[in-house]
């Protein structure tokens, strides 16, 4: 990986102190496909910043266009408040794929999906551009949503913040497959191997006020 | 809640600034038994710190013992390595559990359960304090499987650091059931619900260089 550090290409982001995987670096990757593929199959994210000096870490569902993070909630929100001031900020998006068994306690290990996007937050000003990225999200969890939906009351607009995140840096590390045995422990009568976690889509719950005869959507079956 | 603030209690954290909910704040709860069940039932978590003014955070797996928060790694980590030395750390715990669909784009929701957990890390010096935290991470996720591994060798416990957090303050915060609409909106034909999102365990995946015969053990099956 040694040549991303010295020739930043539009495929890759150039890793500094600040994102470069250290321990394990072989399960580092600074490609963007990987790192969107990561924040694109994550639901929700972690959204890391510091008030005076102590730091919180709050989960937040996310979505991407191009280079860039965003996330929304309520103008009343700490989080918010704090980080459309233009400060520092990682968003971390992680899938937890299964606890990893080997043959001695050292070697127990997790299978994993995670990427560290460093940036620096600013809040989305711009009312059209504001409506337009809260379309985004729906369309791409629900495409044709949108439409459907009464549509949104200019103070609801003004309650809601945007945060987007230009993604500065940024790293992904994953693991996958079997333990990693010390070579002479494979001949230990030790029941060694992978327990996956899944993540899925349930049953949908209707809500019991719903109108009776409203078809369900395409978009969820 | 107001008198939590006032008196704590053994059952209950007591919230300041920096862990009091305030967006939302019904969804608030500063009580242990929440705050313990949404640590225990959540199988990592993100833990966040600051190095030179940057917010970082790293996923991470942990255990709980009674008000004190347990993660570990290599004693190359640089986490592990920052927060070792008695900084101020955010541990997050969350638990997405579906996507709410309301019949306005404004009251769409996550269900979810979450804490922020907050104290001042440090790393467990003593030798056995360490093993018997390893052990005891190991018996809550497999119990009795410590035994049957093949023991650790001192160079693994020496490279291995085990970092504890006392709870000083935490919050969990929570949303379920259905959407939350106007009352004038629930005369619109349009589909409202939840949409869950489960978690489990998948098939296992033996180690294909398992010695043959080795039975499941009863804590896999």
């Amino acid at each position: 990986m040694q040549h991303r550090d010295k020739d930043q290409t539009d495929n890759s982001f150039n890793p500094t102190n600040v994102s470069r995987v250290k321990r394990e670096h072989q399960r580092g990757a600074y490609d963007k496909e990987t790192v969107f593929g990561i924040l694109d199959a994550a639901p929700f994210c972690h959204v890391g910043y510091t008030i005076e000096n102590r730091p919180y870490v709050t989960p937040t569902l996310h979505w991407r266009e191009g280079e860039r993070i965003y996330w929304h909630g309520s103008s009343a929100s700490r989080m918010l408040r704090q980080v459309k001031t233009g400060v520092p900020v990682c968003v971390t998006a992680s899938l937890f794929d299964g606890y990893v068994l080997a043959r001695s306690a050292f070697h127990h290990s997790a299978n994993y999906r995670a990427v560290m996007a460093f940036g620096t937050a600013h809040m989305i000003e711009d009312r059209d551009e504001k409506e337009q990225s809260l379309k985004v999200m729906m369309d791409q969890l629900w495409p044709g949503r949108w439409e459907e939906l009464r549509p949104m009351y200019e103070q609801e607009l003004k309650a809601t913040t945007v945060v987007a995140m230009d993604i500065e840096e940024a790293s992904a590390k994953t693991r996958s497959g079997p333990p990693v045995d010390d070579e002479e422990d494979y001949d230990l009568p030790i029941w060694a191997g992978v327990e996956p976690i899944v993540h899925g889509t349930g049953t949908l719950e209707t809500d019991p006020r719903m109108l009776p005869g409203v078809p369900l959507p395409d978009y969820l079956k």
